[in-house]
């Protein structure tokens, strides 16, 4: 059996950048990954700018504590100010450039100004309360790297320094399929022997989630032909394709022999739980994912395996997940393989869903996030262990 | 001086749900928050079904192991199965329903299947491999509450039931502005005096990030006219109004005077850092959230003071967020106010990065969250702090 981490380092080292590099608006730019380095083309800030609403001066023209200086210029934010004449000082607010020759800014809780000059009651600082020029970032400093998934606070970084578009990876296509004869979609009438099919919402949500597009193709028939149409209807649509149930060695499981026939398939033997049975391969050239049938596994290969090689394959450099250690107020015993539980956490531990079965979702929407229990580690109320709150596979 | 606490209190009790209620797709949602309580409408399973691919039979009529029982049906899954013939032991498949009159499902590892019989090799428990009707959810059982941000797998379960769609409320509608002379636009050649809007970018994509709709009104001039005509538009379009910038109480700026002649507005004094100015009021009768100036306090106060006020207009039941304890690796000297210190996570603990000032926004770039440090609390290199990922605000 491989280990989880085997498994996604196999399935790393396979993945490709499979989308091309287009120019994208730098607004539009959220959840995209970037391309290529971003490298600052000016210094942050531009120039010299005082930090307060206060007055500019010559720190070598110091008049003495209370002495006026008179005002020669106003300068506001936005302004374009002249150089600072000798013996003068300059009002200036937040943001504003400071005006060559003037080195120094006090702010104005600690002076009077009155009839066209003002009078410093503090002596301030050589050179205090000015931002200076490259003092945040230098031109030619990298300051993203390519394969960032781009942040608001990203945006905000690329923005203030005056890039407007920026080159980023066009977004992967996933196309997605569940197969089974039992399956109907929510809003039809369950006939005896169907049950409603969640894989898809599941599947086309936490794929787009993560700024993928996704083709839905629907439901198989469980039935070759019907799987195999669909399947090269796939792969002629999106860079990867990825199915849910079917991927068995069972009779009636047509998912594995219809991909040997368009590619090759490998059935993995994962040492994860919930996750049995994961299939990786190829269909038509693309990248084929076969994932369970159960709904709980395919939610957490889904994030476990699935996650780390289609955001490699979007061109993100960094797929790695911290967890994070808190308090289990559960028992567990150790397992052979690596258990994914359903928690949720509250002021004093995390809490286990009672029914860690593979069948029941509710464990997965009951909570906030999983323990990741590795093969051999017994937890015991009081334990630490690791926490992977759902939020974090963002 | 308002705790952090004590301003987010403040607002939630202000803050009511703005949007209406509409009829949603359950395809399309994802990231919607829901108006009702979600309560099953069927079992799940809906009837017992095959946990495994085998042999269904009745145990009162155990014929002992190794001896043969005759196969009186296939059920695939589904298909409709017929009563199970006295004496006889019907073939199943994973996930196929169990007909009437059998009660144990045995695994095909542990049988022989040959000439129309099946022989068990070793017997079974009593009720094995069945997943029963209403397991895991029962009808009438309350599944999701009102007021849920929907995540992937709560569109899965909710189509387990069924659901093709939900009572979810329309999108808060926000309406943002920058101002300040100073701002250009990136793309745009910088004048002495002048600097790129940063926050413009990190509001629009930070709150459609949170799923509410961005009317992007643009960058208004210090001018109290060009402020007033702006705000009342963005009044006009949103259900929120929200700024950057301008806010304090400077010749220069004008956001507050206009708020005040459009509505109210209170400047709060919250002890947080970075994060001031912070104020808050209504315009045209719409609430009004005006963030500082400085592109790290604007990042921070809407993480952190915006955000559990707008997902409460929004109809979402839970804005709280659960820190992790994780190893400083740093030393910070204790403060009066909340310190949101920017840190890196390392695998030995979190690294600081050096520059905490208000201005330099590569520091919420650099790393993945922020520490949490109250009040009068004084980190050592090796304390255990209040990690906060930026991927839980979302």
């Amino acid at each position: 059996m491989l280990s989880v981490s085997e498994a996604v380092t196999t399935l790393l080292e396979q993945g490709e950048r499979l989308a091309g590099v287009e120019t994208v608006e730098l607004i539009d730019a959220s959840g995209r990954t970037m391309a290529t380095d971003l490298v600052a083309p000016i210094d942050v800030p531009p120039a010299d700018n005082s930090a307060m609403d206060g007055y500019a001066f010559r720190f070598s023209e110091w008049p003495g504590a209370g002495r006026g200086i008179p005002l020669s210029q106003r300068i506001t934010a936005g302004a374009v100010p002249l150089p600072l004449e000798p013996g003068s000082a300059a009002r200036i607010f937040t943001g504003a450039e400071v005006p060559p020759g003037a080195d120094t800014v006090v702010m104005q809780e600690n002076c009077e100004e009155t009839a066209g000059e003002v009078r410093i009651l503090k002596r301030p600082d050589s050179g205090a309360n000015i931002r200076r020029q490259g003092q945040d970032l230098r031109t030619g400093q990298k300051v993203l790297p390519g394969g960032r998934r781009l942040r608001a606070q990203d945006l905000g970084l690329a923005a203030s320094l005056g890039i407007a578009r920026i080159q980023a990876y066009r977004r992967l296509t996933v196309a997605v399929m569940s197969t089974g004869n039992e399956l109907r979609n929510p809003g039809e009438t369950l006939q005896p022997g169907q049950i409603y099919n969640s894989n898809r919402y599941i599947m086309k949500a936490q794929l787009e989630a993560w700024g993928f597009s996704v083709v839905d193709l629907g439901v198989a028939r469980d039935d070759p032909g019907a799987v195999r149409e669909m399947m090269v209807q796939g792969a002629e649509q999106a860079d990867v394709v990825m199915t849910s149930g079917g991927v068995s060695v069972g009779e009636e499981d047509h998912v594995k022999d219809v991909v040997e026939s368009l590619g090759s398939v490998d059935l993995w033997r994962i040492a994860i739980r919930p996750g049995k049975p994961f299939a990786f391969g190829q269909v038509c050239s693309r990248p084929f994912i076969g994932l369970p049938g159960n709904p709980v596994s395919v939610f957490v290969t889904l994030l476990v395996i699935a996650r780390p090689f289609l955001l490699h394959c979007q061109g993100a450099n960094d797929t790695s997940l911290a967890a994070v250690r808190q308090r289990a107020l559960f028992e567990k015993k150790a397992g052979a393989r690596e258990d994914y539980l359903r928690v949720r956490m509250t002021e004093k531990g995390l809490e286990l869903f009672p029914n860690q079965s593979s069948g029941v979702l509710f464990s997965t929407t009951w909570g906030d996030g999983m323990v990741r229990q590795r093969p051999g580690e017994e937890i015991h109320s009081g334990s630490m262990v690791e926490y992977l709150p759902y939020a974090i596979f963002n």
